[in-house]
């Protein structure tokens, strides 16, 4: 996938903010690589870009409408189709953050093909992949890794990458899930390939490169959720990571999606991980805490920073609040 | 998959036994749901069941033709399309252990189609399954796992079966790869299953039971292997099983396919399973080590054996040279 910038944010008739967090994730990172957003009458989100219709879009260079929006119960409405449609007469690729295809449309998929546009599903890979070798290669990687999902892998793996890269460092985000493809104009959703090749998958998203060079790798799920594990343990081995970052919201009642499962000890967390990453990186470690506080009061988040530091010796962040520079000092 | 026996075993043109090793497992464990093995001319390995042609199959009532044969780079030749042809017309269901669909043999699906017969890829998941949760269910369940890949572990999985219902105990093999889906009739490949359902698909493989019914569990793979972890460790959470069996090939040189890559340590192995699998089945444990040590000689097999048992503590036990009673005696 290489999806060509700049982006015009589609956000349909998203109900309320949630719905549209695809599309304001890319506006968020990615900016000056969008000129705007596209709303449908009775959408109640906003990414904080200029409204623009498809023409206006069109006259300001868009070359990719992006369906960031979450639509309800996996079916297009005819006003997204005719959407889609206009934005390829007008010369845009269309790329979806959708469960269901896009090109799975019959009219988009026609249009698109007699026109020569390109259609990106990036739920779904778009490749075959090798199995993986597990042999050494060059350059740096740093995988985020979690207690659970939805901790904040892809904020803190972009976090990374904005910091060293403002400190001059040789840095590329790596995006296996949805919205951190859309934002990085590529990647691979790695819980969606086949399952030999997981390894695979995330040996190629992050191939050799230059020694002083770090691919910063989202992570997905955890090695302790019960449905998803297998994911986090592919993405592990495959990622070759010298360096792991583990993520964590404090205070999370119960494993995402499985309210009888408690939340590991972070602890745990580490032991396993780094326990799991040597057997492609031998010297891989855990180098920092990225904690997700937006449910504590300031006071509470700083305490709870501190704790976290002092009791696994390792920078504790949270990248919202404090920024991930402590992080990246102790890769230096 | 529900695929009816009893079956005929297609060998094609094998160039040597090994390329035939499918069939041969199925004549190996389910000979009883077999009439005979038809082999074209040039054949060089045998089931060493009766040759048939398709018709006298039929007149036996063979009610699926089991393409149970390695062919070369992929490609179904013409005389195996018209042995598959003459099948259908024959009134036989055909089930495939090819990587390629048979499926996508446009004449095959067709003459299918038209007939009503069903056409079996047993490689590829024939229906969409649901995440994990994780839930505790009943009945007891067994996972063989291992030390690498292709270490025995179809083999043990199908001896403690054998082993169980002679002793009267309900006992079921659950089959997660193609051969042990010919040999049981069913199954899913785990493998490959889209990734983020591994662990789901296990689940659903393995669904609740009696309190007294065992199923056991084909595993894959190894937690120790750098390409296909990933799928060993979503069946180890799916599986849920109180009941792991490690399989282990003594004097290996390498991980299967990874010349650089060490056999790990069994007491390693055992460690990391059992931790694992406690995340589903807080007993979980190991109970028994299934070694294949066809390469070795009697005295040394023996010798090796021992030596395992009075090192872990668990009974050890090659299912061929001297069956799988002692691990049987310690679950019971």
């Amino acid at each position: 996938m290489d999806i060509r910038r700049p982006y015009l944010l589609f956000l349909g008739d998203a109900g309320d903010q949630l719905a549209a967090k695809t599309a304001y994730g890319v506006a968020q990172w990615r900016r000056d690589g969008c000129v705007g957003q596209l709303r449908l009458e009775g959408c109640r989100a906003t990414c904080g870009l200029p409204d623009l219709t498809l023409e206006e879009a069109a006259a300001k260079g868009a070359q990719t409408l992006i369906i960031g929006v979450a639509n309800r119960g996996g079916r297009v409405s005819e006003l997204w189709q005719d959407t889609m449609l206009r934005a390829l007469d007008l010369g845009m690729d269309i790329a979806s953050g959708l469960h269901n295809r896009i090109a799975d449309l019959p009219a988009v998929a026609e249009r698109a093909q007699a026109l020569g546009r390109s259609l990106f599903d990036v739920r779904h890979p778009d490749r075959d992949f090798d199995v993986a070798t597990g042999e050494p290669r060059s350059g740096r990687r740093l995988l985020t890794v979690g207690t659970d999902c939805s901790v904040g892998k892809m904020f803190t793996s972009l976090a990374l990458e904005r910091e060293m890269r403002a400190r001059g460092l040789k840095a590329d985000f790596r995006a296996t899930g949805q919205t951190g493809i859309l934002i990085a104009g590529g990647g691979v959703s790695v819980d969606a390939v086949v399952a030999d090749f997981i390894s695979g998958a995330t040996e190629w998203l992050s191939p050799a490169n230059d020694p002083d060079h770090w691919d910063l790798i989202e992570g997905q799920g955890s090695l302790f959720h019960a449905s998803y594990a297998g994911v986090s343990l592919g993405l592990l081995h495959g990622a070759q990571a010298e360096a792991l970052v583990m993520c964590h919201e404090p205070g999370r009642p119960h494993m995402r999606g499985l309210p009888k499962s408690p939340v590991p000890d972070i602890a745990d967390c580490i032991a396993l991980n780094e326990r799991c990453a040597r057997l492609t990186s031998p010297n891989a470690r855990v180098v920092g805490l990225a904690f997700n506080t937006s449910a504590l009061d300031p006071q509470t988040a700083e305490r709870t920073l501190k704790e976290a530091e002092d009791r696994y010796g390792l920078p504790a962040a949270d990248p919202v609040r404090t920024g991930v520079g402590a992080i990246v000092d102790r890769l230096a």
